[in-house]
């Protein structure tokens, strides 16, 4: 694994956790941990359970004794790494988002791709047992054709002007994308899975919050003097679906009050549901098939034995959490391992991710509708 | 009318405007409004709509020109005017409580009977949409044998030690039941509608704020001073139903944060449901019928056409209000007189509610079960 | 009164029940209702205290004993009325749209301004107590500077393709606004209430639904055949503020579940609030000047004495509902009669509403962003 | 650890997980598993990381190589379990309840104080992050003098008529108490946690579907035949504290739609908090202190890093579940363990909780009030 910040603990909680509730025949095994700060590095190692660390990426990517990369590292370093290790055959489990350019998530993809290696890519939304389920419901025709999707996920992450200007606020650090790529991605990405491809979106992109205090870490300004916030905390856009069906999204770092604030809405013509992250093991769904007067919105909780994923943990009501969905994706990539299937979704779904974010950055600046060419 | 407060507001409006929505062949007349404070009543008549006033409430039940005596006079009044009006042939729409004794209930259904006139209690909550739809989903066996009742009533009115010593705080003023006739008064009436007759109780009662200032009007205490709370202001008990259904029951003036707090929930062998009148135009349902996966507490949005009483107001979603009830309470009144027929609920159901009550109060003085003979 | 359709029926209502709540000193005279069908005209004239019928609505704008004109007709006679009846010094009382193009809008205004007549226009929404009282949290400051509004009303009034193809789905006899005009107007105005101007669009407008059967009215095409949807039946649009937010707008007719589904969010540098008009009496808010551990979205029951209008109805927890929005209109109204001061909403509101309006549509024709100028 | 069904697997998950989250100097060692069912118990074993198996709980309490013993066999095993433990010097960790009499639970408090050794029991809502934010704002008197509790626990776990005649559901092999030990046990825990000591009980016990189809292990009766429920399915009882205020207690099996349907409300003369496990997340709290028009029921996502125990675990609005609540628990014996000082709650507290429950049973029969002594 390269990466050992927030990410990396979820994803070393999941390979830890994942054997203790799922079987499969392929068992993570944590052997090696790469980051540059040795220290904070030796102490996540010991207490993640992994064997070694290591500060160059470069040294894993050629070692014959492993098998899989997790690449938690910053967005810049994607590229490289999978390139590289899908070059000497490593399977890819990657985070979110794919790479910083279009460009360099086609080069990623062409290479697992001609490498022939497994590859997934780290959405953990699709594995929300509401949302699989909310999936399974539009598949088999509950609620119809759909006609709208709405998703948000605003939070107030950096609504307090006295945040500091972390790398992620400064378009040379963290490239341009703020907001759009830390949450807009991920909706995107349930937007294909729940309702099909977007082909078209018109944006808005702001910066609020226009200034923040230096933080003690950076280098290149005077701490205790504030520096210009150069990417969006907020972007809203619409978007035309493949299937005629309208969609409308809101991403915000500063909506005070939200603090996991990712909520949907998909009307269809035969029915609705509504999902609240914040509330992640129930699903609200209203069906027109039910008789006219007992029609209203259901608040399924799916924690029955019946919804997916839920006979491996825990009695109805007793629910899972966040860091449950990397467990699952952890599943799914070993299962694919032992069926020798590809696991979903994969970094091909990364791209087209991808695409729509460059699009509706491409909105913002073009003031106008951009087409995604399929 | 005899009364003029809250309840002769709530009345006064629903003859006003209950000809505005429902069709019905007799029409009330707002004849004669009476009261003591001349002052006050003159001011409410015009502004009510009523012709005359009258200070006196015997002169109204001699006049040959009414034919019906809407007694909305403090309770311990009740008996009174009832059995006189009673005797002179008029019809009479009581407010609850039906008396302050068993034996004052008895005799005016006594009365009413004998004298063979139509008579109505206004336990205005029997006509709640979303309760009338409840009572149709027992009866059509939506969910099963009712095996409990849970009713509850609190609110925060008198949670402030500094609101007034007022006449319903001292039993020598407003009789000694305080929470119980005010609040458990009204859920004993949904209990019989919604589930049965109550067959024991076995009931607590406390007077958590124990004096309160007296106010300006008392004459009998210096003003300023602080004096006794001699009435409970919570009450709980739990029931035994003849059906074989267990009842729980709260009321309380001194729950922080309940305004209108009236919640209820009724669990039967094949489905649950819940209300609460602060959203007093939804019922929230299960039904164990519905597919495992897709069960749910359904929020029924009861402001359909199909629904009791809807199709004389707005369209779906827009919804009525607490005195909307009382309009129809009088639709149902004057249906009766229509038709010639009993309206529900009347005095009997009065005198029920009473002997339930003081079964309670009786079980709060024997620290024990208390029966309540049929 | 001219009109007397469901509008009619909720502002008749208005006139009755106003001054058994409100103090004022002009008090509304149901003289005279005007429409076309003079039987159904009749019915509803005596239901809803109406002293005549007319069915010419020229000869009402003459009348020397009438002061003030109600405009509840169809939209596409508003302009007319309006026009005439200022012309002979009657005050004007119209519905939501003012007309149907913005021409019209600007001759009626200029009509009413010319004339010195008062003039209000109904949207309703402004006099909810919850908003209202949202209004007064903006203006103290509570949740800082405003930077995002979403405004949703959505339905599912037209989600059955059999509902019948009723005018307000053709171009040609509702105009082509659809779902913009019916919906969206509503939240254009609330959102220059909250927020302020509106000066740039960018939507969307799709049929979903394309054709209905011809309902037995329609004389131009032969009943049990279908008939094309010409008008709109959802919409989306983002939006600039001047004063640098951004808004979200979506309407529907075809929103499965939602039957006044009207949710307001608005976010700010100190805090957010969010209204849903099935829940009326609600406002649900979040201040981030509460200390941190006990920061939350709190739901405030908007029923208490120091709410907006509450005073003049029921005690706490009690509500209000739809209805009692047109009384504050018309209590509005006649409370600027009494003070020689002019009401709002007025006509200029309506004007500035149909500027907006038309560069949704425009933005919809020219697939781009429009800007609204001041 | 002695027991291998569902506590074995928390609590399993839980040893294996809490150094990933916590730190302590005592870290747990999973060294053997004890049960009956050798297949079984191997198959767990090795999943859940215990390094032996052994079928004799006897021959675990005398080894010299361990220091713990986590009681999570069935009840009536824990006394002689935790006697034989403490006399060699063991730590005890037991599962809920204590035991199957009150006479029992003595002798195992009298057993471990004699010994010396640091025990508790595992009655995990007490450490629910919202729960012991709201311990907390009772102990800063936030929500004043308590004045009222009411704590619900029904499920529908045995709503069916059809769910087999369990062991729980036979007095003869699950001891008489049914839905008083499996539910009422945990509210009592908490009401003790929250409000203090209950010096009074009066309740209700009722067997609502009275028979069962035999299940096949069963082998005294013929599979395919059904069999007497013998314990109660529901049960409810009011309750004094010590402090003066009431308490409302209900446990059922068979309340159709609740599947984790713990939720308490405690009111006090400052305010109110709602807790409800299926939103295990959030507390509902209402301060009196906040301004008359901004009070409102407040939904508290109890997940910043000042709530209790949460910056072990995610960003605010991620959240925790049920399985955490036991990791909670090991890390409090650890802590223990590290600092020389007593766990809470402890095997006295499970001692309390027994003689309110035998008090609950005994009111049963008695058919009145009974007494705690303290």
């Amino acid at each position: 694994m390269i990466g050992y910040r927030f990410m990396g603990k979820a994803h070393s909680h999941a390979y830890q956790d994942m054997p203790f509730f799922f079987h499969t025949e392929h068992i993570p095994v944590r052997k090696v941990i790469c980051g540059r700060d040795e220290r904070a590095l030796r102490e996540v190692a010991d207490r993640w359970g992994w064997q070694e660390v290591e500060r160059d990426w470069r040294n894993i990517v050629d070692r014959k004794d492993i098998d899989l990369i997790d690449v938690s590292a910053p967005n810049a370093l994607h590229h490289d790494i999978v390139v590289a290790a899908a070059a000497t055959g490593k399977h890819i489990f990657c985070e979110k988002p794919l790479s910083t350019t279009v460009t360099e998530a086609e080069e990623m993809v062409a290479a697992v791709e001609q490498a022939g290696v497994v590859h997934m890519i780290a959405h953990h939304l699709r594995k929300v047992p509401a949302l699989m389920y909310a999936r399974r419901l539009i598949d088999q025709g509950a609620i119809g054709q759909v006609l709208h999707m709405r998703a948000l996920w605003t939070n107030d992450m950096a609504i307090d002007p006295e945040y500091p200007l972390l790398w992620r606020f400064r378009r040379d650090l963290g490239g341009p994308s703020g907001v759009i790529g830390d949450l807009h991605s991920h909706c995107i990405d349930l937007a294909r899975f729940l309702v099909g491809e977007i082909t078209a979106v018109v944006a808005t992109a702001d910066t609020h919050i226009k200034s923040r205090p230096v933080p003690e870490q950076s280098f290149d300004r005077p701490m205790g003097t504030r520096g210009e916030v150069t990417v969006p905390d907020e972007s809203c856009f619409l978007a035309r679906f493949a299937n005629g069906a309208t969609g409308v999204f809101e991403a915000s770092w500063v909506a005070a009050g939200h603090k996991h604030g990712q909520r949907i809405e998909v009307n269809g013509t035969e029915g609705t549901f509504l999902f609240d992250f914040e509330r992640m093991n129930e699903l609200e769904v209203y069906l027109r098939r039910d008789p006219p007067s007992t029609r209203g919105f259901r608040r399924i909780v799916v924690t029955e034995s019946e919804h997916p994923y839920i006979s491996a943990w825990w009695p109805p009501g007793h629910g899972i959490t966040y860091e449950h969905l990397f467990i699952h994706l952890v599943y799914e990539f070993m299962d694919a391992l032992d069926r020798g299937a590809p696991p979903s979704p994969n970094l091909y779904d990364g791209l087209i991710g991808m695409r729509v974010m460059a699009a509706v950055e491409s909105s913002v600046e073009q003031r106008g509708w951009v087409r995604i060419e399929p």
